[in-house]
């Protein structure tokens, strides 16, 4: 057995330098728990003129992909370079190799990660990403180890930084949607294409790893259903808070009885729930189990040193495994195979705002429809529209099926009194319910 | 390698049926995770003739210790029984017999911890707990396996689900101490003797084993202070409230350039610290690591089936450890003698609540003597009291030395003005802090 372990790292960005950092800072006590010491033995990058912020020998640095994938002395590749395709290249050539492969790419993991677990597993290969969802938490070996003996039925998370801190600003300091997305994009928080985030793509990709990891089952990332944020405005945001209720972007992933439902949505939450209270660019998964019940594991979702000491727990495993000779083992086959749950078996309480002719009569003929359709509401709100003749109303409904509840907006948009649907929004209550 | 593994219980109430169930409920997965058959061998009671609400051959039950402990069967011990001595007993006769343990009992570990962890060493056996803090939350695998490249500056816990309960009550709805705490009692969050609980000992225990877990030090139960919430009045818990703060019992867990804090106090929570929304009986553990900044985990901290989900997800790393034949190798020694911190180096803020006689000049004589101690104010507020001629003054300081507070605090009760020290609490501040 040798008595130190040698990483490749492909790409020498935020998260890279976070992970050089570490080693450097911690080596005695990393020593100390592995039994062996760590090094870094090779850094692809692309532009070697760049200036970088981090202390390390420039011999190591290359452009040559081979010097890392193939080189003998190297035994665990981190890749922190991003992208997809080349990743995904690169990393197979590794598992050929026999090298172990820790990888903080969520893209990367949504899209392909059944192919690399295969590709590992067949090479005895570790394959470990703890930094792809939700930066510093734990949460993926909270899913994996921590709840081992539970049957998981739901998780939803916050697991969109950005979109998260553009949301506290608006709920908190009624900042318009503009205005927030700038001042993220100020500080960092934002890319200058802010897509993938307000879109709730990223919280897509996440939520699609989350959720295999969670039921043990094959969710593809084109299974999840996706609606982002750049179309909220205050006055929703208001009418919720009123209401008792923030606006959150949350990622769900529900199962019963081998029905999967995993979706990324702007959702009202009462302010009960412990997913209300986490602000401004913070991470949080909350998971429901059968045995354990409600558990939430709370941090920060990006940055280079959390980002960096999740992936540093992974390489301890990897080393871990190294020692005891069991790498290769971790991956679990899809317990079933998912089916997306239909919608009339998903529930979940509906916000619905609509514009209507304020006439005698407008909330009677709305009631009855509601009522003929067997939807009852928690709360009703009237207000005078700004708009002559026309009045707001929002209903909170209790729970009903997604399939009723689209039917019901059918035949409103039909009713002479409904001027048009506003908005609608899926309500998570009261976390008894 | 015998293909199945036997566990022998000592105990048979709340969390040890919650164990038998998870085991018959999960035994698929079980399997399939470990590999191997999981299996109840002997089960230790004290009452033959009580009646129990679990399923389980009732030939298993047994009165003789010897027979669980003794048992060449048998490959892990998992004690329920609670108490200390006899507990202490059974477990180091089972390391002798070469046997695991896993333990859900606090007050054992807090007070023998350290000595058990030499015995299971000595014995190469695995001895785990993480049922001990927090039940569901799977904290202490979380401070040592996902945050090993961390250095942990802090650890603030509600760790205690009674008092937690009841200052929810008292903050939310009102209710005074006592009717909340017999509320408890009605709803089996409190025991009819509710002395561990109010009075901040069970904390004090579970902050001393986060403490050795965070710092890797030797602090003992006996260097955790502790105050509990049995003389906390309404009229602060409002006060507080007006000046953005929540009453909490707060474990905290300080460590700097290894100087260690421990202890349990009722503590002024900003509202915007994510500990403050953490309500009714769940528990929630906050940490603070250099690397990673803020991290929390929240869950049930009690409970029959989430603390069992902690327990067995301690037998699954029991068994992989045996199956891997690594048993007895997760000790880490103490990395320093922990120094407990000199009340000059504590440094927070602290609320003040003080009776003064209503006269001109009363303010600036205590204004006064504040600012020749150099401890300046966060907020000031001032309400005419009920008892003719006295007013009452509410201070929040700004962070300063426990030493240079309690020094104001004795000069306070010699001045004219001051009729009397009404109550003084800690304040954590915003978490930015």
């Amino acid at each position: 057995m040798k008595n130190d372990v040698s990483i490749g790292l492909l790409g020498l960005g935020v998260v890279g330098s976070g992970v050089i950092k570490l080693i450097e800072n911690h080596r005695k006590e990393l020593v100390h728990q592995v039994g062996c010491d760590v090094n870094i033995k090779r850094v692809l990058i692309r532009d070697p003129e760049k200036i970088r912020n981090v202390q390390l020998d420039q011999t190591l640095l290359t452009t040559d992909p081979d010097e890392v994938l193939k080189n003998p002395e190297i035994d665990v590749i981190v890749e922190v370079m991003g992208g997809t395709e080349q990743a995904r290249h690169y990393i197979l050539e590794a598992f050929q190799a026999k090298k172990h492969v820790i990888t903080a790419n969520k893209d990367l993991i949504a899209l392909y990660g059944p192919e690399l677990e295969d590709a590992a597993s067949r090479n005895q290969c570790d394959l470990f990403y703890e930094a792809s969802v939700a930066g510093g938490i734990p949460i993926l070996r909270g899913l994996s180890d921590g709840l081992v003996s539970d049957r998981i039925h739901q998780v939803m998370g916050i697991v969109n930084g950005t979109t998260n801190y553009i949301l506290t600003k608006m709920n908190e300091e009624g900042t318009t949607y503009e205005d927030a997305l700038k001042k993220a994009q100020e500080l960092g928080f934002a890319e200058a294409d802010p897509t993938a985030d307000v879109e709730g793509l990223d919280a897509a990709r996440k939520m699609a790893i989350l959720s295999r990891l969670a039921f043990s089952t094959d969710i593809e990332l084109e299974d999840v259903e996706v609606n982002g944020i750049s179309n909220l405005t205050l006055s929703d945001l208001q009418y919720g808070k009123q209401l008792g209720y923030t606006m959150k972007l949350i990622g769900f992933a529900n199962c019963h009885n081998q029905n999967v439902e995993v979706s990324v949505q702007p959702t009202f939450l009462s302010n009960e729930h412990p997913l209300a209270a986490v602000k401004n660019e913070y991470n949080a998964v909350y998971v429901n189990g059968e045995a354990v019940g409600e558990t939430m594991f709370y941090g920060p979702g990006a940055g280079s040193l959390p980002t960096a000491t999740a992936v540093m727990s992974d390489v301890i495993n990897v080393i871990k495994n190294m020692r005891l000779g069991v790498n290769g083992r971790q991956f679990i086959k899809p317990r079933f195979k998912s089916v997306i749950t239909p919608p009339d078996q998903r529930f979940s309480q509906h916000y619905l705002r609509l514009d209507v002719r304020d006439e005698a009569g407008a909330l009677s003929a709305i009631s009855h429809l509601f009522n003929e359709m067997d939807i009852s509401f928690e709360r009703v709100l009237q207000i005078p529209s700004s708009k002559s003749n026309l009045a707001e109303i929002i209903f909170v409904t209790h729970r009903t099926s997604l399939e009723k509840f689209e039917k019901a907006m059918f035949e409103l948009e039909r009713l002479n009194v409904v001027e048009s649907i506003h908005s609608s929004y899926r309500v998570e209550g009261d976390v008894e319910e």
